[in-house]
């Protein structure tokens, strides 16, 4: 059971899992990431209102950490209402499932674990009925049902990254120098993260990597929260601003970049947070092999290439002025604020999901990667 | 004549010089640099103190810009000495040379500009003394040859960006886009800069450049200084993370790139800015042509490669706190933060001098450039 606030001196953040859940107490037990660098604090969520704040304000962040976090709070909430029919029971359910959704109104992974959730309740309730079991009786069901399918979504989440972990571990040896860009850490999923998963599970191995983290401008998830947790899991981390990449790999202080992704066409272009295609291209001209860290729920098989990916346009105060004790830039300039970029298949040396390793030509290497996802039928408990 | 604080609403920062001398009032005068972007403030310099304190603030900074100062500035300091005999002046101005030289040891132009006033006092003394000239008559022509000095180390550098202006104007054409990282600009030197002269010379002739200006992480010196003096002097600029050079490249957006250089090996290797070998390896891959800006004084041939420069690693708390409001990386983290990188000569497609532009192989190129210096024999009046 986690808790309390700050974290204990003696744990690591590897000690902890970004969302966790208290059965007992009816909690949601999260890392408040707002405070992170600065301090690490435990938080416990059970109302509604403080469910939605923290995925509103960033306190949870990182699709997969969101839908997990959706899945257990709907659960908790879900095992508060009090009613008597079951149309009444979904009707509550509705208000609160529509009024988390609200929270982060683009975010892929809140929408489907809160439909997910649904969709089993509608089946609950439906054989209820056809059994004629009592609401009584079908609400405990009902419950039961909820809490293992959150269970089973965060088990599925931490079971990708540990796959991830092992294919991207096979692709480097021990006492390698590695760089990511931006976070694709732990602090976006449950446990292990994606770009991070090989360096957790070699830093449980012994490896003894050495780890080089862009800071990642212009809203530093590299700096912020990346440094923050390999340092926070005792891994040799050294933070480095984007512009440096070159120097380190002329250096030959790294073997191996791994990086997440937004999203990965069938082409196996990968659009990614702004910088990537940076790393990608350096690393080609130094011979550095770059792997994108990808569960296959991010391989878009209809994208035909990364021409036909949007890439979304932020504010210019980012830029100029967020996080600076003052203007960074005067006023007026005109500022371009790409939060991603897309990078070239052909700069990527390999494409690692939780079925294996994908190298070109990627979309025969992805069609073989889902024909395995479809005959594994995923079924981890 | 210029003066007042703050700069006219009317004016920008191309009608006024960097560094600047009122000579009827004996005040060096400069743009306030500590002040941009927020303000601009254009000071007024008599004493020793107020010269010193301006070099060490960096409230003017730029290497040719600091040469200058100091020329200006023990100009009018010796124009203040009060004595009788010539080895009493001579001791007096010594006392203020070394003060000054003592503002910024590592600046290499600041030494070379209070030196080359220093030689010019003792062969005037020599010739005076050698003439039986008076003190009182000696030291009238002793102050007018400073001043005349100081005048032409001021126009040599105007005329060297200028010229360099007027090359790299050539290897661009009306409308193109220009990418620049770092700070040579005008902020650097007197006028014009050194990257951003053909700008500037295209400003003035109705090119109408698309500029974009590298943030350049960590001391934020293109987002400051570059998208300052640009947007003021009306050049259509946009400012970038370090990180978003290849998607504005990938688009298209950008024609040439012009950089500054700190230190040119015999064979082109360019130590320049952090982050200019990171630019340089992306244009490549989008077939952008690389361009350095070198006066001839930055290239040194008797540095065989880019392999013999040695470079700078400064404070890691310019990365992890420094311009932020709070720390930006956990306490305690590793940071690599070398000043500069080096920039391979095959990525170089040429080096903009004020005698012409080289092109690979640099060595050759560099003797036939330093062949017409010489028979230039320099002479502006």
């Amino acid at each position: 059971m986690k808790g309390g606030e700050p974290m204990s001196d003696n744990k690591t953040i590897l000690d902890y899992e970004t969302v966790d859940i208290d059965f007992e107490k009816g909690e949601l037990v999260i890392i408040d990431q707002t405070k992170l660098p600065g301090k690490t604090e435990i938080i416990r969520l059970s109302t509604a209102k403080e469910i939605w704040d923290a995925i509103y304000l960033l306190q949870v962040r990182g699709a997969p950490a969101i839908g997990v976090s959706a899945a257990f709070g709907i659960y908790i909430l879900a095992s508060k209402i009090e009613n008597d029919t079951y149309d009444g029971f979904y009707d509550e359910f509705v208000k609160q499932r529509d009024y988390l959704d609200s929270s982060r109104p683009t975010a892929v992974n809140l929408h489907w674990a809160l439909m997910r959730m649904d969709r089993l309740i509608q089946s609950t309730v439906e054989e209820c009925k056809s059994n004629d079991i009592s609401y009584e009786e079908g609400y405990k069901r009902i419950i039961e049902a909820l809490k293992n399918e959150a269970v089973k979504i965060k088990e599925e989440d931490i079971w990708v990254c540990k796959q991830i972990g092992e294919y991207g571990l096979s692709l480097v040896k021990p006492g390698d120098g590695i760089l990511t860009h931006c976070n694709a850490g732990q602090l976006a999923t449950c446990k292990y993260g994606t770009a991070t998963a090989p360096i957790y599970l070699g830093q449980e191995r012994g490896y003894n990597f050495h780890v080089f983290a862009d800071e990642t401008r212009p809203l530093l998830q590299g700096a912020r929260l990346t440094a923050y947790e390999l340092h926070s899991a005792g891994v040799d981390v050294t933070l480095i601003c984007d512009n440096m990449s070159a120097m380190v790999m002329k250096n030959g202080w790294v073997n191996a970049v791994f990086v997440g992704c937004d999203r990965v066409a069938a082409n196996g272009d990968t659009a990614n947070k702004i910088g990537t295609s940076v790393v990608a291209t350096v690393a080609k001209r130094y011979g550095v092999p770059f792997y994108v860290c990808a569960p296959t729920s991010t391989i878009d098989m209809d994208t035909a290439t990364g021409d036909e990916i949007n890439i979304e346009q932020r504010k210019a105060e980012e830029v100029t002025e967020m996080w600076y004790k003052e203007r960074m830039a005067p006023e007026g300039v005109k500022v371009f604020n790409p939060a991603f970029d897309v990078t070239d298949n052909e700069l990527i040396a390999g494409i690692v999901t939780e079925y294996g390793i994908a190298r070109a030509p990627y979309k025969e290497a992805f069609e073989e990667i889902f024909k395995k996802k479809k005959e594994a039928k995923f079924n981890i408990l």
